[in-house]
């Protein structure tokens, strides 16, 4: 017979209080006004303005409560990453780590040197390697196009809004000057370990790249990842709960460690400022401030994901 | 309002399904006969009988169900680093990330070459530089007697055991073997972050990586890190959480990301063939098998935490 | 008032006793048959006979002597960076060491890891990514047509042979699989330091090591390097040093050590077999063999260097 | 019949033209002011007056120019890694490379990290891991105090000068100091590459590196290496050519390339200050100066040393 099921933390908070207090945290942040640094590679990122934040939590019960900008879009970026994981993963399943590892690589997203040391098979899907290798696969006997299309396909039915769209002026924009990434590219298909033309993966990668949403709709799509009731039945359960194993070891760069260790909770971030986070089985949150610390990742965002992860108990870790 | 909390996966097993499925794991392991290889730098592993398979689980409401070599001693060996940072987080608190990291080092245990990059800070706790420095700042102000003292006696009490103690043969072999450790000691003198002589603190070290327990008493000891009720309150529930989060992020050296992929709970290996998993709230686990696999992990212990992991649906990730 | 000159070793052979002892080295070296493996990564050098051997010495007297398959043309491939190097040396002088270090990389020819750990400086102008900096500063304000006339110029000037040219298959074939190569370039222009579109630089590249030239013809364009009278003025002598120095320290890859502690003279070893090397003031020898050894020298050109080295008695070192 | 050797560079100065140089260079350095830094890790050296030069010169004819402090006593340092690789070159040859390689390191003198890549073959005999190594073989068979009896004598032979002692002062400072040496120590032991205690062969190294001289020693201790007519006959000249070898691609740590590269000659310098320069059959040269620059080496000296060759036309590459 079912047991009931221990509960080591408090229980969640109700959406009136989680609304209280998201509206709290916003005005908190303005206050604080310790943002970071847009990125400033990209003139579309560049120009974004610094002051921003915005916050959507996406809870079991169907409510979804928000604060602050959450209804501006900005570019996801790597937090595209885990979509097209789940995509590739539905498509032929673990034979994917045949290409890509499974460990955290304790370096920035676009470093070339442990490629080298591991012969062409990068660390893990969520640096810019291993990304660049999830979306070769999905290439596989296909157009750029309609690779890109499954993974838009796979977004907006998480979502559940078919308004999301690629920003073809980011796209561009990386593409002239992704010289980074071209190098990746190239270097793991002089190790075999890229199928396609450099520059149909890498166009490819870039669009994925390029997708624009915001707070709400990208807290919406997170239900997948977080398993919550409801949710579109689009990725087995098993499969989700091995994406956010990835994203809670890997999911920050050479910083998920201290995430791990502060938060407590998986989430992926971007480069345009965003980060997704899950409480499995209990709730998606989507955060967004587009100025960065050192580590290329959201600085206001990572003080809300822990205030937040404060305030409702939620852990991985009990 | 408290709400119901969303229960994503299967309920917790009863005692007794769970001791079937035990007694039914540990006949097919020594089916499988897969056993790794002892690890043979010193005698006191190297004379270990290779066929051997334990496994103790702790669960919530007290009931502890084990089965095979369930109380052949066994040396802890680096599970014991687990516990020396929980002591020195109880005496200096969160001031020890002064001295070492939080991040996945992707490389080897006993690896120096990061710890040249990061110019003596040693990447996490649970690599030997890192457990060398939680070592030493438990021996400020103290002799190595007390310092190990400290560490047994937190042993003891998470167990409820006095008789756990330290393999003083094991501890000498350690000693006379010791050259890489030794090597990354003088290294982190070198960098200022070893207070104390370097042979005090490796002395400590060894003697504390010798001692001996059988999987009934890990898995009790374990109580405190998994926070289940019950445990003797020697161990903040916030830091619990955290060391946790350390051993799901660099629990298994450079198969941590295996291991939570795979997995899905926060475990620490050692060398002498032991891994000590929590499911938080839920269950303490302890599963010895002194064969190893390449990367130094228990390879029938691994594949009985996989085992486990699937049959009772644990998973910090949903 | 000038001294006489202290002489350490023996005198130079005659060009009858050198003439001599280069037909029985090119004997034993075909009684020995230890031949290495040609390269193999395009069609043009994987189909090059193994067993084949030519060398040719120039000496300071004019005389010039050769064995073997001397008059059998090569390609010159890395031999190639000596001349460009020359070539830019003569065009912005010291400037070009603002791109490029002077240091023995320690590393394969085509590694990106020290690149990253010195953000996109090149260790030397001899590994292949310092090489394309080279290449790149002769692009400036230039067409690649016209870039690559004046290495070809530079070379045909030195050996005083127009007949030199550059063999398109080859090219043409490093095109189609020089990944490793592309990946090094986006990697410089990521930093900064590729001024010209990737492609432009590495098309110069590609057909600059697709110079073919026989054992004649490359002892006699060594002319200028070594410093022998006669040679054509298009290198200034304390130019002509400091790139003999760059042979000595970097002119064999990962194996440039060995090569100064074993042979004693500068070089420069191309993956085509072929290697210049000189005795300053005294001789410019050019050695071919198409079978490498495991660092991508040519093996038995490596056997000839030495015994030739033991023969004449000449060494930089005294 | 033998031919007269082809001479690129100038004729050697005369004693009178050299002696006058060196008196005008010495004050020119003084005049320049531009010292660098005294190493500061033992108070031996940290307590050295920075503003001093001394230069010697011993010349092929006997003759013996020198300027500045050259009397002045220093601690030779790495420099005696020079002499106690022809100790045990001339006790068991070639033999010593199976244990330590010939590679330039493009590392600092105390590097651990290649020696993990490497497994504990250390790059060269000058690296400090190396010259562990070479010590260590020293000692095969005897005590530390007949190993370095025989570094000792090898010197006092070399200079001929009895009165060459090591303070006991630096030796002891050293050893308190010396933990990278003992992490290098201990890694080579854990690797099996050192054959006695550790302690032993930093002992050993630790007095070695002691070894007092001043500039008038070094130079005539030098031209065993330089292979000067009427050195003494204590080294094969074969050897000593090798070991110059060996000075110009590995002698100045990661600055060896650029040393060669703007002095042409080989040399070899310590972090006492000094540097033993030789032009192979014409000189050995000796210069002093206890300032350094970022890279361990000395800054006057190194200075000086690009000037002496300028004035003398002294380059092995012509």
């Amino acid at each position: 017979m079912p047991q009931a099921q221990p509960d080591r933390g408090r229980a969640d908070p109700s959406p009136e209080a989680l609304q209280e207090f998201l509206t709290g945290l916003a005005a908190e942040i303005h206050a604080r006004a310790d943002w970071g640094k847009v990125a400033d590679y990209i003139p579309e990122l560049a120009d974004v303005e610094l002051a921003q934040f915005g916050i959507a939590v996406q809870l079991a019960d169907g409510s979804l409560c928000h604060a602050g900008a959450s209804e501006v879009g900005f570019s996801i970026q790597s937090i595209s990453k885990v979509f097209s994981l789940a995509c590739v993963l539905g498509r032929i399943g673990e034979q994917i780590w045949q290409r890509v590892g499974r460990e955290p690589s304790g370096s920035r997203f676009d470093s070339i040197l442990l490629l080298e040391l591991e012969k062409g098979i990068p660390r893990n899907p969520f640096i810019n390697a291993g990304a660049l290798v999830v979306t070769d696969e999905l290439l596989t006997g296909r157009t750029p196009r309609d690779a890109l299309a499954e993974i838009i396909h796979f977004i907006r039915a998480a979502a559940g809004d078919d308004a999301i769209h690629i920003d073809r002026a980011v796209a561009m924009s990386e593409q002239a000057t992704g010289d980074r990434n071209r190098a990746l590219g190239n270097y793991l298909k002089s190790y075999g370990n890229l199928k396609n033309p450099v520059d149909y993966t890498l166009g490819t990668y870039f669009h994925q790249c390029a997708i624009e949403m915001d707070c709400l709709q990208l807290a919406r799509a997170g239900r997948v990842i977080a398993g919550l009731p409801g949710a579109p039945s689009i990725l087995a359960p098993a499969r989700a709960r091995r994406i956010t194993a990835l994203m809670l070891t890997c999911g920050h760069y050479d910083e998920s460690g201290d995430f791990a260790f502060r938060v407590g909770l998986p989430g992926k971030s971007g480069v345009g400022g965003g980060i997704l986070m899950v409480a499995p089985g209990r709730a998606s949150i989507a955060i967004w401030s587009p100025g960065l610390n050192a580590t290329g990742n959201s600085r206001a965002g990572a003080y809300a994901a822990e205030k937040l992860a404060e305030f409702t108990g939620w852990s991985v870790f009990g």
